[in-house]
């Protein structure tokens, strides 16, 4: 049987792998709609690829000249765009790989609509995840991890009960600057930043590996993913990343899920779920290989960006929106040569630090802050 | 709900840590029946404890003081006392953990009686897998492992299809020589055999650990547990024995169970399935702590026990049947200080060698070649 796919942010590092996937298996997917930004060239390839009914763009120069071009396809451009092709394309399942808290509407659409939510926009979780769980619940409508650190917990998860989770362990490889000490961290530049010893991903991702708040929105993912209180869920770092994560439960025993870093793997199986699909060209992990695998704690005191997001997440209302918005803003500044690497996880205290929390925001408020605290984060470094 | 439990072996290594868990959650298990051999201080301590119904000892003489001493208790002996405590006591769960292939009697009778079976006892799935797991079927029987690594195996499997499974990957400790070449292995003692470095456990299978031929029977043990072909089930090298056994499926995911060495957890996991309990003043693993895991390749050279068991498995027929009858008889030499630890391994392949395969054996087959080839092996060292 065909499902039919929607893809949010298709040209992203997260959209190509999911495309490659999706030309792999045509006698398993069909992608009938999807959205890019403004890299023409690749949508141009998508279009003719796979012969979508839908397609949105940032710029609606572009997507006038693209109903042009292609006069048998519906092209939509902005955040409608985007909502288009989320709620309102032919699709089953929404798989959302687009980058930041824009992704939150068209999930909450999509979600309305009553489409499988495949989740790799971390940050609408953790800008309103009580919101979007909440919707999921009432329609029914499941929401499955493509982050591998939540896929591994995903899949370390079926079968078992809920009530017997002891606690979760997201594993972090420490990012480009595991090995440096905070002192070390003045002056590091954009290009060591973006060195990320593990994982090819995007520049905003790299550098929120390298500050850890990657993690640390992770943790207020799964918090929201798996309905865990915060002082359930644990990180280790294992510099290796060949354990993806970890759930202990409470008679000791931890199922872990492990492969070679590859997001092929997790974009598949929130896919196929429950089912899973050969890889057979896919390298395959090799322990004896390796040979070790390491394992260390956590230091908070080191990669203060994780504390922040684990008090964000403990305080929840409106701070998780905040966090991740100053973060979202401090990371622009930092990629454009404007803060320095230590002044991300400082502009983001402070944002932290000047708001009053509301609970319970519902969705305008959530979007509210989050267009504030970016505004205020840039102010703070004119 | 109270689950009713008849235990083999009440008073070997798994069998006291069986114990330990039904003390620990009289609330969920009663043991109803259950066999011991000769220890007849503990034998009396469980008659107390549990007020059992049932009771079997090794010997004619003990069965009848005790049934002078506890006339509320219906007491058996020998083999047939073994039948009666697993097929014809009211349990639902039979733990058959006696050692050795005697096992396999008491075991095709509780199937027969429509019993759940916990298995610790290998040598019955060596030795006529095929004939145990058929009637199994035929009965609509779970057969749940026990085995720390089936366990493992077991639990990885949890919600996950035997069609995606690409190969089952049992970690193997290495036991007390594994840092000894095969000519240092020349003039090894009983007493440093006895020394495994990561679990405690009774003679027989610590010499099984230290020859590699544990894992041999294990990799036999999981081709009829799980159904899979010898070329899907590997061996890998893990010292630390904190992985316990892994599934890769083809989508390259690889699930792991890990924990620290405790059999209580497979054992309990074993009673509850598909539920867990809480182990509460259980050690939980600290992988932090620990620091490093490590992997290596198996060397076939090194370990030729675990060779001549895949040669064995992969030829069926009564071969597993024979590997396993001439180890239990070599082990006894060796532990008497009859053979030497290398001719162990010699022994088993002289046995294998000069033995004519009969495919499909029946019971009464299995049962006639498993006594001749430990008749055999004691004669060539007369």
């Amino acid at each position: 049987m065909v499902k039919k796919i929607s893809l949010l942010g298709a040209t992203g590092s997260i959209g190509l792998q999911t495309v490659d996937i999706l030309k792999e298996n045509p006698e398993h997917f069909r992608l009938t709609a999807f959205s890019t930004g403004r890299n023409m060239e690749k949508t141009r390839e998508l279009i003719q690829q796979f012969k979508p009914e839908a397609v949105s763009v940032l710029d609606k120069d572009d997507a006038h000249s693209l109903q042009a071009e292609f006069p048998a396809v519906r092209f939509y451009y902005g955040q409608d765009g985007l909502v288009e092709i989320a709620a309102h394309s032919d699709s089953e399942v929404l798989l959302n790989s687009v980058l930041g808290s824009v992704g939150l509407g068209p999930t909450m659409e999509a979600i309305k609509a009553g489409k499988q939510i495949a989740i790799a926009n971390k940050e609408t979780l953790v800008t309103a995840g009580h919101l979007v769980m909440k919707e999921a619940r009432n329609k029914g409508v499941a929401i499955l991890p493509v982050d591998s650190e939540h896929s591994a917990i995903f899949q370390s998860l079926n079968g078992e009960n809920t009530k017997d989770i002891e606690k979760l362990i997201l594993t972090a490889s420490g990012g480009s600057f595991r090995d440096k000490t905070r002192e070390e961290l003045e002056g590091v530049t954009v290009e060591e930043a973006l060195n990320h010893p593990n994982w090819s991903m995007g520049a905003k991702i790299t550098i929120d590996s390298a500050t850890m708040m990657n993690k640390g929105l992770e943790v207020i993912e799964a918090h929201y993913l798996f309905d865990m209180p915060y002082d359930q869920i644990d990180v280790l770092l294992h510099r290796e990343s060949m354990i993806h994560s970890m759930v202990e439960f409470q008679d000791t025993s931890v199922i872990a899920q492990l492969g070679t870093p590859d997001m092929r793997v997790p974009i598949q199986y929130a896919l196929t779920y429950p089912e899973r699909l050969p890889r057979p060209h896919a390298k395959r992990l090799n322990l004896a290989e390796i040979g070790t695998l390491h394992f260390e704690q956590m230091d908070f005191n080191r990669f203060r960006a994780l504390k922040l997001a684990y008090d964000a997440g403990r305080a929840g209302g409106t701070m998780p929106t905040v966090l991740n918005a100053a973060n979202e803003a401090a990371v622009g500044l930092f990629l454009n040569g404007q803060i320095t690497f230590l002044q991300i996880d400082e502009l983001i205290e402070q944002a932290l630090d000047q708001h009053d929390n509301i609970s319970l925001p519902d969705l305008d408020t959530v979007l509210r802050v989050d267009a504030e605290v970016r505004e205020n984060v840039r102010e703070m470094v004119k």
